[in-house]
């Protein structure tokens, strides 16, 4: 078997390898999908939801911080806080 | 002049008009990322600022609602406000 | 309990779930992003690798069509094909 | 005038500029998307258009290496050419 043929070989295994992930990929980005219109469904509000999840994310430290911040400069502008 | 060639020089032309559109969007995008780096340079913080223009943009009450929700949800999962 | 309770609950139960959903779709990102890097050390291009697997996704007919009216543009364009 | 005064009028200043560009980015926005619309009702192919754009981009050499390498992929993957 010549070389090229190996390589051939070699490349598909990778690009199928990859489709199988972006496969199982697109199946979970469903599942959040619906979980969020299932949410939504029983009177939950989808944006808030995504900020929550957000902060979650962050270190506690950091949110206050983040968030101190943030009311400082609504202040600086003359946004209601 | 047949049709083909009319047809070759209008795609060409509206092709040269997004291609001049693009760079004049590229240029603003620039302006955008050196005004973001220069407040960051008088000591700003990028993405807090980031967040007040986007706060800005929506009207009063959608903001005061909208805060008003985030505040109701951070207590419903114990995130201190 | 009450029915601000319940719905707080309830509230926690579909960030949750959110939340581990979003955790096995960073892992499965990570696995695409780790296929892609084996493939560059063993020296595949990783952007003409993304262009088959787009390529793969599409109908015969549809990826043909889209080849000749690209090819018929090129040429109206004058880029070499 | 205090210091904190000086810095949040020095901080509206950012915001507004920014706005002001945010806003003329947003209107070119629109002209592109007039423009690739008015080429699409005159019977063009906006994806394909696209797709001329980004070549017309890479310099000639760079073109014919990408597409040569394209070539090469899809024969190993067996799609026609």
């Amino acid at each position: 078997m010549s070389s090229a043929n190996v390589s051939a070989e070699q490349l598909k295994l990778f690009i199928e390898r990859i489709e199988t992930l972006e496969e199982e990929k697109r199946g979970i980005a469903d599942d959040i999908k619906d979980t969020y219109a299932e949410a939504k469904a029983n009177g939950y509000d989808v944006k808030t939801m995504r900020t929550i999840v957000r902060l979650r994310k962050m270190d506690t430290n950091a949110r206050a911080e983040m968030e101190a911040l943030l009311d400082t400069y609504k202040a600086a502008l003359g946004l209601e806080i």
